[in-house]
């Protein structure tokens, strides 16, 4: 009967209660609440909402029913960066080395990609023999060790998260707020940090693309951090284009290893740098953003960000020597570039159709199970804003076979949009959220 | 993808397409579509609403899905009464035979009490041996015989239906206009019927106590009827207290049994014969509504219609003595006075109070398998406005025992609210809706 009076409750608008709804969490674990009973509440939940105690206690119900990482030893501060997921969003790529190498731990866990966006776990596996199914105890010595581990949500972790997760992307109940701020909040604060760091994506390509409802996730997000003694600190980051140039798990990969030689593209490396001083600060290396900064730059060109790299790949199974040669990466068959069909400024290059041209390709997937091709993807050099010429290049397709690459020009033609004007796109980061509040960063 | 689609439309406030709904209907029949699917869609559906045709769809999917009576060869016409559930509603009891002795068929299908209102077959069945689970082929036969058949909802019929309402009842998305409409309906047009008469009830005990959405599913309810060619007229009826004096299974068939005798309660006559006169003019058995109530009061009078009863509970396995000798009927063991505990006005006798207390002394269910007790429940001789004085007797508990007397004593001390000032009561029968419009008939 409680999850039958807590549907009814919802449904008219109501509030459940702390206990209630941990009860109620508990007993869907137990198999004692059944799916289509947990559906109709998720669904009344994205119509009513879950006010700011409903989400903490669905959170934590999530957070204790799965193992929790303690790295209290480590002895160095413990940051993670999460993304709210984008279209050639590489920068996890580049921020588990560069900040790890500079003494702040970074256990990092992270998905894969659905849908338009992509998954740092794809991209990782684009390098043979990389394993992210490491076992908590697996990630924690190799975190003593190295500092850092790049690993898949563990079954050990918030498994009613899981289950709940699953349950959502199937009844169309994803979109809500606060279920997706209790879910990413269950599986970073089981992580051990000392601190988190949040890149609230916006624009057409986000998840939430309106700027007032990824402030809201953002605001929900940092409290709950504060509330559970994690310093939290989230960017607004423009997805309003792909971020970098590169689209596609290995092409991405290759992008980031650029990076972190110090030749990645300026959008890239400013959104990395923005992020990762934030977790160098959080993480007690550095005292403020500039010094962050300045430790970042030196951490790239004398290369020790590259070979903190090359150190975790050989420590979870793959080959290190992609740091110094990114072609032996998997390479498309095809690959063909794609030119401007008339001359005028771009005026946009939208990351949901370039997200979708990379699963026509192959490259991503419509369903969990779904196994994909790390090659195929996008190099796109125009950016909003440039001025090109008719049968000038401005990008090229990585693809399977011929099909693939009319797949992959189709999408592009979507995608870039060359005008007589050009729009204006969104500040790369717009605003800076912390427990104190909301600050316009326009850059 | 097909239910996802539809859930996320539905969940955005967008409309399904007739196609849509009928291709979801069939793929939840054959299982292609999970019960947690199908939660979330009837949440959304809940809270966003389906516009007419939309219902309309559903409806036809439910209908289409099962078996459909053909009564076309009777020869005569073939009216149900259906009505919204309350508390102390015996109507159909009394018109059943009433209205089939006047040479109209009564195909009437029925449903079983759940939480404070009773059902027309558990009330039934305290004859014994009666048989409610009648198959199609059974009940046709019994038509062509005697013109009457009392049944359940056949397995036969509107399959689809059962098994959302089932989900319905345990996803608390029973609540919806729409939902309700459409399952009544595709039950009611596979009764193979040429009238309809709906007993929509409203006030504190009605399903729909607000009169705007009681008014809401009888306009909605006679819309379908009139585009499926069935003539369907509904009568809005008071349910803020019980109908008649017996509230309980047996002691409901007793004052049945007298009412066709002639000897019931002003309102269970007035209520039976406006619904019955609405009967027999859709079945083409009497010109106006002034000729058909001086024919029930013959057939009443002459004995014609307590004959019909008989025949039909024979007919169906019963002991038809019953109609002479209630007695016969289950009693209770425990019968015990209550009395006024102040003198003053009888300001409410509260239906739901008076439901619970049945559920509460073993007559009625909590949940659909629950077992019941026939001879348990109250017989309440103060109305609403009646002066009463301190230790007069006001009603009668029929329990199993003492603990259901207390039971039976505690129930009656809640509906029962004494006062100096009365509460002016709704009147009767207040509404009457038709394809035509609707009309207000205040008595």
């Amino acid at each position: 009967m409680l999850a039958y009076r807590l549907i009814e409750r919802k449904r008219d608008g109501g509030v459940l209660a702390r206990h209630e709804i941990r009860e109620l969490a508990a007993a869907y674990e137990r198999g004692d609440v059944a799916d289509y009973q947990m559906a109709a509440l998720l669904m009344a939940i994205v119509l009513r909402g879950l006010d700011r105690e409903e989400t903490i206690a669905l959170m934590e119900s999530m957070l204790e029913s799965g193992a929790r990482l303690d790295l209290s030893d480590l002895g160095v501060g413990r940051v993670d960066k999460h993304s709210t997921g984008g279209v050639g969003d590489k920068v996890s790529l580049v921020l588990a080395p560069l900040v790890s190498s500079l003494g702040v731990a970074v256990p990092m866990m992270s998905g894969r990609g659905l849908a338009h966006t992509g998954g740092t776990l794809d991209k990782l596996e684009s390098i043979a023999g990389f394993r992210t199914e490491l076992t908590l105890a697996e990630a924690r010595s190799q975190l003593g060790r190295i500092g850092c581990a790049l690993i898949g949500q563990s079954r050990e972790i918030a498994p009613v998260d899981r289950k709940l997760y699953a349950l959502r992307d199937a009844t169309a109940t994803v979109e809500s707020i606060p279920l997706i701020a209790a879910s990413i909040m269950s599986k970073k604060l089981a992580e051990g940090l000392t601190g988190l760091v949040l890149d609230v994506k916006r624009g057409s390509g986000a998840f939430l693309p309106d700027t007032a409802r990824a402030l809201e996730l953002a605001e929900l997000m940092v409290s709950i951090g504060k509330t559970h003694g994690v310093p939290t600190v989230a960017l607004l980051t423009a997805m309003d284009r792909p971020l970098g140039r590169a689209c596609g798990n290995a092409l991405e990969v290759e992008e980031a290893i650029h990076t972190l030689h110090g030749e990645g593209p300026p959008d890239l490396i400013q959104v990395s740098y923005a992020l990762g001083a934030e977790m160098l600060v959080l993480g007690g290396a550095a005292s403020d953003a500039d010094a962050a900064r300045r430790m970042m730059e030196v951490a790239i060109s004398s290369g020790r960000a590259a070979e903190q790299f090359r150190r975790i790949i050989e420590e979870q199974g793959g080959n290190p020597t992609v740091v110094d040669d990114p072609s032996i990466l998997p390479q498309a068959r095809e690959v063909e570039l794609y030119t401007a069909p008339r001359s005028g400024i771009v005026a946009q290059v939208e990351p949901r159709a370039i997200g979708r041209g990379i699963v026509a390709l192959g490259g991503g997937r419509t369903r969990m199970d779904d196994r994909i091709d790390h090659s195929v993807g996008f190099v796109i050099s125009a950016r909003p804003g440039d001025y090109v010429t008719a049968g000038e290049p401005v990008a090229t397709v990585f693809a399977r076979d011929m099909a693939g690459v009319a797949a992959g020009m189709a999408a592009l033609s979507e995608a870039l949009v060359i005008g007589d004007e050009g729009e204006i796109p969104l500040p790369l980061l717009s605003h800076r959220v912390t427990a104190a509040g909301v600050e316009r960063i326009d850059t």
